[in-house]
C-alpha cells in the first residue's frame, strides 16, 4: 500500500464532468488500498477570469489583494471534488493551502513554500479519507492568503509528496509524458518511459512544457518520484497499467534506471527566439557586462550566450532574447551600449530558432556532437551559434530549417526505437 | 468622527462598475474622517453559480464541502472592493471570515456566530484603512469554513457593528429604506424615517424582505444602530444628506424616537399564502398538538392560527401555510390527522393572502382594529380570520382583494401624510 500525491490540472477538472472522471480515477486508487493526496488547479480559464475581474478595477492589482481573489479559483474545485468523491461513495475532505497550512513566505503572487504542517492530513487518511488540497496557494505568517504563482499547483503537489514523504508525485496532464520531441514535428516521437530530472530541466527549459521547471527542481532537491500521467485516459483502467504509464522523472543515481538509458533521450527545440551579434568589442574584462547588464536592467531574459576566442585585441559577442524582446534590446545595445563600447557594429535576425540534444549518456559517449553536426551538414542547414553543456548541445539555425532539424535529428540518433 | 460599519449587497457590487461606486462611496465617508469597516455580498448570481455546480455534483451537496464552495463568491468581492478602494487612493485591506476571525459553530450553511476577534480590525483601521469583510461566512474550531445561510451578510454586519461598538450599521441595498406599504401596490406609499425593531421584525416577517430577520433581532439583542440605504444613489451626495436618508432602525426605549412615531407605520402583506381549516374537532387538552405536530415533522412552516371558543364541546381549528406547502399539509390531515382525531372535515382554499396593519403606537390607542375592519367591510372585503399581536393586527381574505385593501388601509390611516 503507498501514499500517492496526485496532482490535477486545470483542464483535468475543468468541467463537471471531468471533476466527476477525476473522482472515478481517485476512487479506483483508493479502492486498490493506496492512500491517496490530491492537488487541484482552478477549473481552467477561472483563474483567467479573475485576473481579468481584477485589472479591469485596479490596471496594476494590489499584489495581497490580487492573492486573496486568485486563490477561489483552487478552493471552489477542491470542494467540488471532494463532492464528486463523497457521491459515489468514497470519503472525502477538502482543505485550502490555509487550512492544511501550507505556510509561505508573503512574496504574494510567487511565494516559496516554507514548511506544510502535514499532521492533519496524516490523520484524515488514516480516517479512510481522501484528502484534496487547493494547488497554487498558501498563507504567510499574517493568515493573509499567498498564490505560488500560475502554475504552481505542481509545486504544491511535489511540496505535500516530500512533506508526506510519499511514495510517488503523479502529474496529471493533458499529455501522456514525456517524449523524445513533440509528435507533431516527428510522428515517431516516443513516449519515454523514464527521464532524469537533469534531462527534464533542460528538456522542460527548451520548450516541452509538460512540468513547471520550478517543481521538477523541487523534486529533485527533496528527492520526490515523479510521474507525469494522462487524465484524458479511461478513468477505470488498472491501477497496474496506469502505473506503467506515462513518465517517471527519475534521479541520475538509480542505478536500474541509467542501465537502461538510452545515450540521447530527446530533441527539444525552441521557436521564437532572435539572434543579436556585438561586432569587434575590445577582448577586454568587464565587456560582457558592459553589453549584457544594460539588457538585464531592462528586464529582457537572455538565453544562449557565445563569445569566441578573439583576435586582433577584438572579439564578438553573440546572445539570443525572445523574439517579443529583440527590438528593445537592439535598441538598447544601438543607443546605449555601442557609443559606450565603440564596437565596430550591433546586428541581428529574429527569423532563427534554437534546436537541442538532450541526454545525460551524452557525457560518457563521444562522438555526439560530431554527429550532430554532421547530419545538419548532410541535410545543407547551417548552424549559426553553438552551446554545449553536460547533458545537452544546443545549436541555433535559420528558422525555416526547424522542423527538418528536428525530424534528421531525431532519426539520426534513433529516438524512434525503443 | 463615528465609526461605522457599511453592508453592500450583491446587487450593490454586482458588476466591475458598482464594485467602483461602492469604493467611491465608502472613501467619501472616510474622507469625511469616519472610520468604515465594509462588508460586502458575493456578486450577484455567483452564489447561485456555485450551488449550481454544486448541485450537478452532488445532489444534496456534503455541507462541509458546500460552505468551501460558496464562501468563495465573497471573497473575490473583498479583494475587488479593496483593489477598488485603493486605485482611488483609499489605503484598505480585505479579510475573509476566517482571517478576521469570526468563529462560529460547525453548522455548515447555517452557522452561528460565537465570537469576533476585532483587534485587528482596530488597528488595520488605526493604521488609515478601509477594512473589508467577507459578509455571510466565518470558520469554525477545526479551522473550516462556514457560512452563515443566505442573506448572511447582514447578520456579519451587525455582528461586526456590535463587536466594534460601531456608531452605525449601514446596510445599503437596491431600495431606499423601509416603506409604509410596497409603492408597486400604492403610489403615495412614504418611506419612514425611522421604525422600531419590534414593527420592522412585523414588517419583514410580513414581506418587506429588507433585511434578513436575523440580522434585525441580533441587532436588536445587542443595540446596534441600523439604517437601511440604497446603494443605487450617486456615491458623491454629501455625507450628511446621506446620514439623513434611507430609514433607521430604532430601539423602542429612544424617547426622542417614540415623541414622534405614528400610532401605524406601515401595511404588510404576504401573497401565496393557503388556509386550512379541521372542522367540529373535539375541545380538549392536546387537541392542537395532535393536528399541529404532523404538520411540523413534515418541515412544513404554520404562520397564522385561529381557534374560537367551542360550542357543544366542539371547535373549528384554522391556520395557514406556504401555497408550496398547501397539498402537502392537506393530504397529512386527510390521511393521518382525520381519522384519528374523528374531525368532521378539513377544508382549505388556497387563493388567500394576509393583510397586517403594523404599529407600535396601537398599543396605547384604541380602535384601531375596528378602523380597519369598518374600512374593510365599507369595500366589501370580507375577512376571513383575524389575528393580532401586541403591536400587529392581521386578517386572512380573499387574494384577489389583496392590493384593495393595502391601498384602502394605508389611506384609511393616512399613511401616506408625513
Amino acid at each position: 500500500m503507498a501514499l500517492i500525491v496526485q496532482k490535477y490540472g486545470g483542464t483535468s477538472v475543468g468541467s463537471v464532468e471531468r471533476i466527476k472522471n477525476v473522482a472515478k480515477r481517485v476512487a479506483k486508487w483508493r479502492a486498490a488500498g493506496h492512500d491517496v493526496v490530491v492537488v487541484v488547479s482552478a477549473m481552467s480559464g477561472e483563474t483567467n477570469r479573475l485576473m481579468g475581474l481584477a485589472k479591469e478595477i485596479q490596471p496594476i492589482p494590489d499584489p495581497r489583494e490580487l492573492d486573496q481573489v486568485a486563490s477561489t479559483g483552487e478552493q471552489v474545485t477542491i470542494g467540488l471534488a471532494a463532492m464528486a468523491l463523497q457521491a459515489i461513495g468514497q470519503k472525502a475532505k477538502s482543505y485550502t493551502g490555509a487550512q492544511v497550512r501550507i505556510l509561505t513566505d508573503n512574496a504574494y503572487g510567487k511565494a516559496r513554500i516554507i514548511s506544510i504542517d502535514e499532521e492533519r492530513i496524516r490523520r484524515d487518511l488514516k480516517d479512510g479519507n481522501v484528502v484534496i488540497v487547493a494547488g497554487f496557494q498558501g498563507v504567510d505568517e499574517t493568515g493573509a492568503t499567498t498564490t505560488l504563482g500560475r502554475g504552481g499547483s505542481d509545486t504544491t503537489g511535489v511540496a505535500l509528496a516530500a512533506a508526506l514523504k510519499a511514495d510517488e508525485c503523479q502529474i496529471y496532464t493533458d499529455v501522456d509524458g514525456v517524449y523524445t520531441t513533440d509528435p507533431r514535428i516527428v510522428p515517431e516521437a516516443r513516449r519515454l518511459h523514464t527521464v532524469t530530472f537533469e534531462e527534464m530541466l533542460e528538456m522542460a527549459s527548451l520548450g516541452s512544457k509538460v512540468l513547471q521547471i520550478r517543481s521538477v527542481e523541487f523534486a529533485g532537491k527533496y528527492k520526490v518520484r515523479l510521474r507525469v500521467l494522462s487524465s484524458l485516459t479511461d478513468p477505470m483502467i488498472p491501477v497496474e497499467e496506469e502505473f506503467a504509464s506515462g513518465t517517471l522523472i527519475t534521479f541520475e543515481e538509480d542505478p536500474t534506471m541509467a542501465m537502461e538509458k538510452a545515450v540521447i533521450s530527446g530533441v527539444a527545440f525552441a521557436r521564437d527566439e532572435a539572434k543579436i551579434t556585438v561586432h569587434d568589442v575590445p577582448d577586454r574584462p568587464g565587456i560582457a557586462y558592459a553589453i549584457l547588464g544594460p539588457i538585464a536592467d531592462a528586464k529582457i531574459d537572455v538565453d544562449v550566450i557565445v563569445q569566441n576566442v578573439g583576435h586582433d585585441g577584438m572579439t564578438d559577442l553573440s546572445f539570443t532574447v525572445g523574439r517579443a524582446d529583440y527590438a528593445k534590446a537592439m535598441k538598447i545595445l544601438k543607443d546605449r551600449v555601442q557609443p559606450h563600447i565603440k564596437c565596430r557594429d550591433v546586428t541581428g535576425d529574429d527569423k532563427i530558432a534554437k534546436v537541442s540534444l538532450v541526454g545525460l549518456g551524452m557525457r560518457s559517449h563521444v562522438g555526439i556532437a560530431s554527429q550532430m553536426f554532421r547530419t545538419l551538414a548532410e541535410e545543407g542547414i547551417n548552424i549559426q551559434m553553438i552551446t554545449t553543456s553536460e547533458i545537452k548541445i544546443s545549436v541555433v539555425l535559420d528558422e525555416k530549417y526547424m522542423e527538418l532539424a528536428v525530424r534528421v535529428l531525431h532519426k539520426a540518433f534513433e529516438l524512434d526505437q525503443a
